[in-house]
């Protein structure tokens, strides 16, 4: 006797890094990073839709292992991803990733996916998306403080989104330059190297600052930020790590992703708890203003929520249909009689 | 230029319900169900250690979606379980599961793992070691009222870890024990077939009552238990899913898992809010009495804990070396250059 091969409905598509790196190339980074744009707009649109959670995070002296669910009411999804700063040295990714994606109607898993390169990619086309919405108009330089993993991606998402031309690049580590202008090199956007954050910000319209600081720092002081640019938060992104001088955020029109969950990891929670800030969700929708004159400061205290990851999944299942870049995992018990998951294991033994 | 394979690092050992089966037969059901209970108790007895959280649920009008984090500090752990009663009626499982462990130290996941075969097993690992530590001298009989999934396995753990001998089969549903009775011949347990709970019940030391009735049930009415018994109620595990009548439950003295939760989910939803229980991690570790006399009843109210599938994970990742019933799937990004992400993508587009 022959156990029965599971069926369709006990398979789970799993999209390793390997097959997850295949797919941006099959697709190509600038179209993907357009298409993950436009599915967390989409999703930033129908915001009051979602079960909305804060993260779950179990913290340890070394760092933070966290689950992030959300639903729309028709799909489940969560990511879980770690934080541990001390990886980088011991050769290890500071953060890794992974998702999933359930029906809710059944509770079966459809996709489980790598989310490390994933995470990447919709964190800058999140970015960029927002700042389609709040730069200044005809924004086409951008300078990059922090040169390292996440650098590259918001180069390459302002340029395929926001029309981007020119990225200055600034790092405390000369090393980190050197690696995001290499890796820039010939994918149509003008490099300049810096020499410092100061010298980044000459022209540009858009300032991203992404920086691995654990500790409050000061990536931008108050003198350093002329008037009518769009600043572009991705490094404060956990209690106790901020970026910018309080003075920036007094002076900036503030936006984020969800309130509850910004004032603990966010910019501001170096600001009173009642400073008024913007969800992004309702610009998008049109309910409030984004920027309204042309020598406002407005500013994306990003610090990454559960719906952008929720938005990526759903592209990435939209998009392996037809390819061969996932493959099937028997995750899911599937008896034929469900109340006879005894039975099912006692045939497994006898093949 | 060929893409460096993953390290050893990115790679996360897999155990899917087909290597599940098989590893099961490896080790024999009746050795694995008491090893489980061995990791199941040892954790109880460490249970001051863990972070313990309710659950996290995420509710709809058809099922529900949980996940369940826990850790000890070294190792953490999760399980993804849903769920949706009417699946029965669609052929497929009313629950299904899966889980994963990570180091604490560097938040890298080191397995992942199908649980619902896994979860059978812990749960009747986990009602056996209970039993063991309550159940009356020389209990060797159980009335096993609800045949469905989980009574085959309740049953062979009883024996395994109780030494139980005989076990009396009653469902509303004959054809359910049609099904557990044939599923049970020949594994050196006598099957009694009853035609009443009350039938069942006769001669039972050990009463396991595990019924899939939504709403307020009364499998056990306070007429229908005698004193001297151990009551295994595992049926009622949701808000608004009891079996017991409160009679049962105010003639008995109370074990639980971990009350926060047992309060909202068990059979002691019924009871005050400050009705006594014992916590059974007090039991195991000996700061609480378990039985204290032998014409007390004595009830478990389980409704499942996270620990106890971090032990089973445990367990599996235990027990998995040296054989190859796992695969190694590529779930983590891992560069060389932790920093640089961006550069290993691009490297793959070249092979």
């Amino acid at each position: 006797m022959t156990a029965t091969p599971p069926s369709d409905k006990a398979l789970v598509p799993f999209v390793s890094v390997e097959n997850m790196m295949n797919l941006v190339h099959h697709i190509g980074i600038e179209p993907m990073l357009r298409g993950l744009s436009d599915y967390i707009e989409e999703d930033f649109r129908r915001w009051e839709l979602f079960d909305k959670t804060p993260r779950i995070a179990s913290h340890s002296a070394e760092g933070v292992i966290e689950l992030m669910p959300t639903s729309d009411g028709e799909v489940y999804g969560f990511k879980y991803v770690n934080g541990h700063p001390k990886n980088t040295k011991e050769g290890l990714q500071t953060v890794t990733a992974f998702g999933l994606l359930a029906n809710v109607g059944n509770g079966y898993p459809v996709l489980l996916s790598e989310m490390t390169v994933l995470t990447a990619l919709r964190t800058a086309a999140t970015s960029a998306m927002v700042a389609k919405h709040l730069a200044p108009k005809g924004a086409d330089t951008m300078a990059m403080i922090g040169n390292g993993a996440q650098s590259e991606f918001q180069s390459l998402a302002m340029k395929a989104i926001c029309g981007l031309k020119s990225v200055r690049l600034w790092d405390i580590d000369p090393a980190a330059t050197r690696k995001a202008a290499s890796n820039l090199k010939g994918l149509g956007l003008d490099v300049h190297v810096c020499s410092s954050a100061e010298e980044s910000m000459e022209g540009a319209q858009i300032i991203t600052t992404c920086t691995a600081d654990k500790q409050y720092a000061t990536i931008l002081s108050d003198n350093m930020v002329g008037s009518g640019v769009h600043i572009n938060a991705i490094g404060g992104d956990c209690p106790g790590k901020t970026e910018l001088a309080p003075g920036v955020l007094h002076r900036s029109e503030i936006f984020v992703e969800y309130p509850e969950q910004t004032r603990i990891e966010g910019e501001i929670q170096q600001l009173s708890e009642d400073h008024p800030v913007t969800q992004m969700w309702e610009v998008i929708n049109g309910t409030k203003p984004g920027r309204t004159s042309a020598g406002q400061i407005t500013l994306f205290d990003s610090v990454g929520f559960a719906i952008e990851d929720f938005s990526a999944l759903r592209y990435i299942r939209d998009h392996i249909g037809g390819t061969d870049l996932y493959m099937d995992l028997d995750l899911l018990a599937d008896p034929d009689d469900p109340r006879d998951l005894f039975g099912m294991l006692q045939r497994a033994g006898r093949t």
